[in-house]
Order: structure tokens, then sequence, then C-alpha cells
């Protein structure tokens, strides 16, 4: 029975994916569709598919395979895909790639540090041609919250701690913790975790819970200067609060990874704000590679009945 | 016998420091002299001093001590100490201190982490309002040159190897590896060291030796398109040679902590440059509370007849 792959990519994506796909899969025949209904599989073997791999599948195509079972999303947030309300109700899994995780870790540590470092006030006192050494703060009294303790937050939160950041997490259930990392659940946790992050990471996932949770509220909740770094969403933030936030100082700089729109469009402002930086969703690119091991190995537990790693719990939406 | 504080430095800066090394030293008594004639120790007292701890010494002032006997660097570079040539010829002590060296290999990380993840491309991006994301190495294959392997040097590279870069050294006699980091000596260590460094970074001391090091030619080495972050000294860099390189793109983005003139004057073009980050030589402050502990303990060593920690070899100019 063939793997499906749906995936609306471009040609040189879809090439490569399916390769790794493919090769990782072994004997097991992979298919590809982009859901384009030109090009769309006979419908014999869309009746045979059990599983699909999903990478921005188009709304309605997982609808079409009759005989579906299981759902492996190549990304690790699955909010899109779960914005599509004819979505069956079977199995469905986001993506647990290791190499994810300490890509996300790796991009979090530079942001955090830069940010530590004060190096956008410098970058701002460049513009003006001023130099002025600014106080710096030791690398263990920086208190770093991060918001999300699952695959991203975890790795990020192990890196920094390492690295000597002093790290608090904040999860729904409360779980993430780690030796030297306490974690706090809840809607009283997260007003703690807020009041205490100089630099706030923002690794969750976009759900009916989480959107907007960045707001005027919240931000103010921050002690006042703190740096930010968007890496989950961009509908997680408020953006005309955040905005407000910089104006005001309240929020000294923000990494913004994510946008509610993506492509950002070239005439928004945003873009030209020296108080964001602005990068195009490459905190945690998908490896295709390796997200393809990762996938096989999931889909090989899945059907040998084994707990599969990443069960969406679509009641949470995450 | 007091120990002599000869420092030229703000108000505010000299009683911090005075009240720190007062603190290190205990019951020895520190007299603090900024260098300036209307506030020089008496006589009897400049006469009693056999050990100076250095700070922006006025050129001059240490030849005032007939009874001197050991210097203590407050830096970690001596270059300005020795460009006075009226320096006594009794032993001389940079400053060694952990916290300095660790302040150090955390900035240098933030700084290679943000080149390695291509973020000055992406500003670039930005101000074009631009969207599109690059292809992206992996940590484990960028290579990082770190020019000096005394101890900003190997605190750095230990750091950057634990985060999974692939780190290659340069020393004088080829000292300073350590697992997973080989460092190669001499000119013709040089040579390869330069022609692997995706990321060069600079920590030498500023000699005879070193002085110019980085000019068209060794900046020619580097693979096309390298990144450079210099926080060893201005001097170290032929500046028009690095604008070349910069304009060419042979380098694609400098981060420069030291320039030949401190401050860099208001009017200097570099300000401007949007592939230079410019910060207020800040990658290591010396912390005076870490220092004078550091100084207090390497004063006491040298008392007792035990080696002492950075001695300077004045042949070899560091
Ligand atoms: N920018 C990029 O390149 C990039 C790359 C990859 C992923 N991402 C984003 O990162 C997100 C997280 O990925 P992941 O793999 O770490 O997800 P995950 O393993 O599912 O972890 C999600 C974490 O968020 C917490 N959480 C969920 N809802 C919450 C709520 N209402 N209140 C408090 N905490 C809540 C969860 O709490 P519990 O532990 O209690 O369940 C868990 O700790 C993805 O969904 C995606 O949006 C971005
Ligand atoms: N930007 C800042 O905030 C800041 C702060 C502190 C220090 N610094 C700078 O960093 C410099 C280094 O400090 P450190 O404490 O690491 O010095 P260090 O312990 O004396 O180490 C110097 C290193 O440079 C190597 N070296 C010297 N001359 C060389 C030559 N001609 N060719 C090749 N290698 C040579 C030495 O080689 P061997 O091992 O063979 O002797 C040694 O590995 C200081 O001098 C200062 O300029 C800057």
């Amino acid at each position: 029975m063939p793997i499906l792959f749906l995936a609306d990519l471009t040609p040189a994506a879809l090439a490569t994916w399916t390769s790794a796909l493919q090769e990782a899969l072994g004997d097991e025949p992979v298919v590809t569709w982009t859901g384009d209904a030109a090009s769309a599989p006979a419908p014999d073997v869309l009746a045979d598919v059990e599983v699909a791999v999903a990478a921005n599948p188009r709304p309605g195509c997982l609808a079409r395979l009759p005989g579906l079972r299981f759902i492996q999303s190549a990304w690790a947030g699955v909010d899109s895909l779960l914005a599509d309300s004819t979505l069956p109700q079977v199995p469905l899994a986001r993506l647990i790639d290791p190499q994810l995780s300490s890509d996300m870790a790796e991009a979090v540590l530079g942001h955090v540090l830069i940010l530590h470092r004060q190096v956008p006030a410098y970058r701002a006192q460049q513009a003006l041609a001023q130099w002025a050494p600014l106080p710096q703060p030791r690398l263990a009294e920086r208190r770093v919250g991060i918001l999300g303790m699952g695959a991203m937050g975890q790795a990020s939160a192990a890196l920094l701690a390492r690295t000597g950041f002093a790290v608090t997490g904040w999860s729904r259930s409360g779980r993430g913790a780690m030796p030297g990392v306490p974690v706090a659940g809840g809607a009283e946790g997260l007003e703690r975790v807020l009041a205490q992050a100089d630099i706030l990471v923002n690794l969750l996932p976009l759900t009916v819970q989480t959107r907007g949770l960045l707001d005027a509220r919240a931000l103010a909740r921050l002690p006042r200067g703190a740096g930010l770094v968007n890496a989950g969403r961009g509908d997680h933030v408020v953006l005309p609060d955040l905005l407000a936030a910089l104006d005001t100082g309240q929020v000294s700089h923000a990494v913004l990874d994510v946008f509610a729109a993506e492509p950002l469009p070239p005439d928004d402002p945003l873009w030209r704000r020296v108080d964001v930086t602005i990068t195009p969703h490459v905190a945690a690119p998908t490896d295709p590679g390796s997200a393809a091991r990762a996938m096989a190995a999931n889909i090989a537990r899945w059907r040998a009945g084994q707990p599969v790693a990443g069960l969406v719990d679509r009641a949470q939406g995450y």
C-alpha cells in the first residue's frame, strides 16, 4: 500500500522531500500529490492509502482518502492542518525530530545571547555614531522565560541553562522541568514567568488557548525593557500591542521569526522597525532527510501498534 | 608597604576599582593615583612602592617608583602598557581572570551563532522588505577559526566546540589544543586556519608580530563570504583592506569590538556600514570585583616566590 505524500511545495522542495521520504521508507512506495486536481493519483490509488504524510496539504485533500487511518505531519506545528474543517478524525502525529529541536535551540541561544549582550542597543548607538558602553548584567543573572516546554522549549531551555542563563519554563500541565529549569503551569504560573522574564522566548503551539496570548496585558507584566524572541507562531502576538510596548520601551527589542501572514507582505511597516529583527521563518526549518527518517520510524511504530511520537490531542489543538 | 593603584579612569570607575582592590587585598593599604601631578602621593610613599597595579597608567608614572619590583596589569592586553618606553624592566603580569575569559567566550558565541545563522543577511533583506529563507549549513559543518589560543581563545574555543561548531585554533607555539579543537602554529599554520575559517575570530594580543596581521592577503585566504569577529585589538586589522573585502563580498560581515582609536571618532565612516556591527569594546570588560581578587591572588603568589599567572614575555610583547 502506497504512502501518500500530500505536499503543496515548490517543485524543487517536492523533489527533495519525495526522494528523502522514499529513501527513509525503503520498500514502501511513496506517491506524491500537490493537491492539484489535474495531477491527482488514480482513484484506486487514493482508495488504497492508509497513511498520509502531510506538508501543507491543500484543504479537503485528506478527506478524499476513504481508507485513511494515520496522518503524519511533516511540521512540528499542526495549526494549519487542524484549520482544515474536513480533516478526517484519524490519529494525527506532529513531527518530533531531534535535529529540528537542536536547530531551534541553536537559533534561540544565538538570539538570546545577542539580546543579553545588548547588541540591538549598540546597533541603535551605531546609527547615531555613539560610543557608549552599557552596564552589563552577568549571564547567570539574566532570567529567560520560555513559553511552551515541548520538544522545542525543552531543547532550548536545556541549551540556555547549560550556557549559564537563569531559565524558567511555562507549559499547560507544568511538564517539561529539568535540572536547573523549573516549569510553572497554568494561568497563575504564566504571571510569574512573565514577571521574571528579562528575555521571553515563545515556543508555544498555536491553539484556541494560545492565540493572542502575548497581548498588552501580558507584555505589561514583563520587566521593563525586556527582550522578546517569537519562534512559535505569528498569531501568538497581538502585533499592535507589541508595537505599542516597543514604542514605550516596555519591550526593548523583538526578534520575530513567525508572522500571521507569511511571507510578511512587502508593504508591512514591520520591516522598517529598527527595534524588530525579522527572520523569514528560519529558526528551525524542517530538514527533509532527518524529518523523513523520524516520520518513517513513527509510521513503523504506528503499524506495530506502538505509541507514536507527537500524537496530537485534537481537543487541545496540539 | 602600600600597593599603588595607577589608574587614569573616570572618578566613578576609580572609586569602584579602589574599593574592590582594597577589599581583595585586605590589610595591605591601597594608594590610588591617576597620574595627575597635583594629586601625586608624597615622594616617601612612592619610594616605598614595590607592587603597582596598572589600569591605563599615564606614561612615565611607573618610572617614578624607584623601589618597584612587580607590575600587575588590570587588563588582559598589555600593549598600551608596553608602549610606554619608560616602563621599568621588572616582572609584569597581564590579567588572568576566569570571569573575563567566560565573558569573552559568551560574547564570541553569541556573535558566531548570529553569523552562522546569517542574521546579518536577513537584516539586509529586512531593509529591502525581502522575505527569502537562505540555505542553512549545520552547526557541525560551520568551521570557526580562532586566532590566539590564550586565556580568551581557549575559553571561546571550548564553548564554541561544546555548542557543536567545528573549531580550529592558531597560536604562535601551537599551544592551546583541547579535545576536539586542533591548534596550528606558525606562519604555515595560519594559512591553513584562514583557508578553513567560515567564521574567523581574532583574540590575539597586539604585538610587533600581530599588528596588521589581518590585511588584504590574509582576508583573501578566507573562504568567500566569511564572517569576522574582532575582539583582539583594532590594529590587528588593516581597515581599508577589510572594507575592500566587505565591498567585494569576500567578507560578508564583520563584528568589530575594538578599534585603532577608541572611542571610534563620531565622523568615522565605519559607523555607517551595514556590513559592520560596532560594539564599543564590551566583549569582555574587566570586572573590578573578580579582577581585584585575581590580581590579589597573583600578587600573593609573587610575594611567595611562586610562579605568577600571565607573566609577560617582553621580547614577545605579550
Ligand atoms: N519558527 C520555526 O521555525 C518553528 C519550527 C518548529 C516549531 N515551531 C513552533 O513551535 C511550536 C512548538 O513545537 P513543539 O514541537 O515544542 O510542540 P510540543 O512538543 O507539542 O510542545 C508544546 C508545548 O506548549 C505547551 N502548551 C500548549 N498549549 C498551552 C497552553 N494553552 N498553555 C500553556 N502551555 C501550553 C505544552 O504544554 P504541555 O507540556 O503541558 O502539554 C508543551 O509544553 C510548534 O507548534 C510551532 O508552532 C516553529
Ligand atoms: N575586546 C575585549 O573586551 C577584550 C578583553 C580582553 C582581552 N582582549 C584582547 O585579547 C587578547 C588576548 O588575551 P589573552 O588573555 O587570551 O592573551 P594570552 O593568554 O596572552 O594569549 C595570547 C595568545 O595569542 C597567541 N599569539 C601571540 N602572538 C602570536 C603570534 N605572533 N602568532 C600567533 N599566535 C600568537 C599566543 O600564542 P602562544 O600560546 O603560543 O603563546 C596565545 O595563544 C588581549 O591581548 C587583548 O588584546 C580584548
